[in-house]
């Protein structure tokens, strides 16, 4: 199984990371970070350089595309090459999903119409744009289209794609692997959403 | 606070960006990955390549210091540059800290001497060569060192961390910024420890 991870300048590191753990882990499955070109992608924090090893000609038909969202998506929503290589991507695809905001990107190439979605919790009615009815669950499954919540939420989609993909056992095996038995420090404080938006500008 | 992650050939990637994510959008924080010299370091997949921004010598007092695991590891632990580094960015930084494998080489350094301290479940036996007490929990902190347990566990140990070195406040934003409300597929599935071993090599 070939998964396809596009990175474009201001992606956000978990988005594509988390679930590219887990992935990497399961037997039988390879992850290739693609780009516009093969070369260095700088994250939505400046600090960060993740390195794209093919460009999307060299990766047409992955059998699972991976859309990271973070702060550059908006502008990535205009990066031609990217949104048409998700939507040529996906005619093949077995599973086309999104992490985040990378939601929006499978809506600018129009493969959420009439679809229930998620994404980040701070941009979700911007999925009614296209044609989306924005939902507010840690991962949505639409038939081959899955898309999960903000950043940390590819983890658990990824968990669940691969037993999907694969069987329940390997995903459990992953699981244990990365040693994902959560204890988040806090309850989920939504009071402070105004405060969390002005870290991401 | 300048929080410096030390990169090596065979890390963990969520290792190094769970914990990067959060602290990276903590605000008044910076985050560098560092390594011998600056350059690409690849992971224990062989497929994902970080680039260290920094070598050692760029970068010898930060505040914080956090050591990621990884297949790696074992061969890191004869790395005298990593292991020098990590004893001496110690005597001044606020915090010396480490996820999942990266808790041996913290040992390697001399720093876990008669101290409780954790790691990745399928390694823990191995502290206690470096006169640590192993103890099998999510975050374990004494004084200025912290370790946690496998992969996934840098985020909790990196929130809990934010919240100690600004406030809890900042801690609970980012969290909300990253959605960090997991909802795991599955439940913790010891019983698969041998399978998930073999994932490993």
């Amino acid at each position: 199984m070939h998964v396809a991870i596009p990175l474009y300048p201001g992606f956000t590191a978990l988005d594509a990371v988390g679930p590219y753990t887990v992935l990497a882990f399961a037997p039988g499955v390879t992850v290739t970070f693609v780009a516009g070109e093969a070369g260095p992608v700088t994250d939505d924090r400046g600090t960060l350089t993740l390195t794209a090893t093919a460009g999307y000609a060299d990766l047409p038909r992955p059998d699972v595309v991976v859309v990271p969202g973070g702060v550059g998506t908006f502008a990535a929503l205009e990066d031609r090459a990217l949104v048409d290589w998700i939507r040529t991507a996906h005619e093949h695809a077995r599973w086309t999903t999104s992490v985040c905001s990378g939601s929006l990107l499978l809506g600018a190439a129009g493969l959420l119409g009439g679809l229930k979605a998620t994404t980040h919790w701070a941009v979700l009615d911007h999925l009614s744009r296209y044609g989306a009815e924005p939902v507010s669950e840690r991962v949505v499954t639409q038939g081959r289209i899955v898309t999960a919540a903000g950043v940390s939420a590819g983890i658990d989609m990824a968990l669940a794609l691969l037993a999907a993909a694969s069987d329940e056992e390997t995903a459990r095996a992953v699981q244990l692997v990365i040693e994902y038995d959560p204890e988040p420090p806090f309850p989920m404080d939504r009071g402070l959403a105004e405060r969390a938006i002005g870290l991401l500008v």
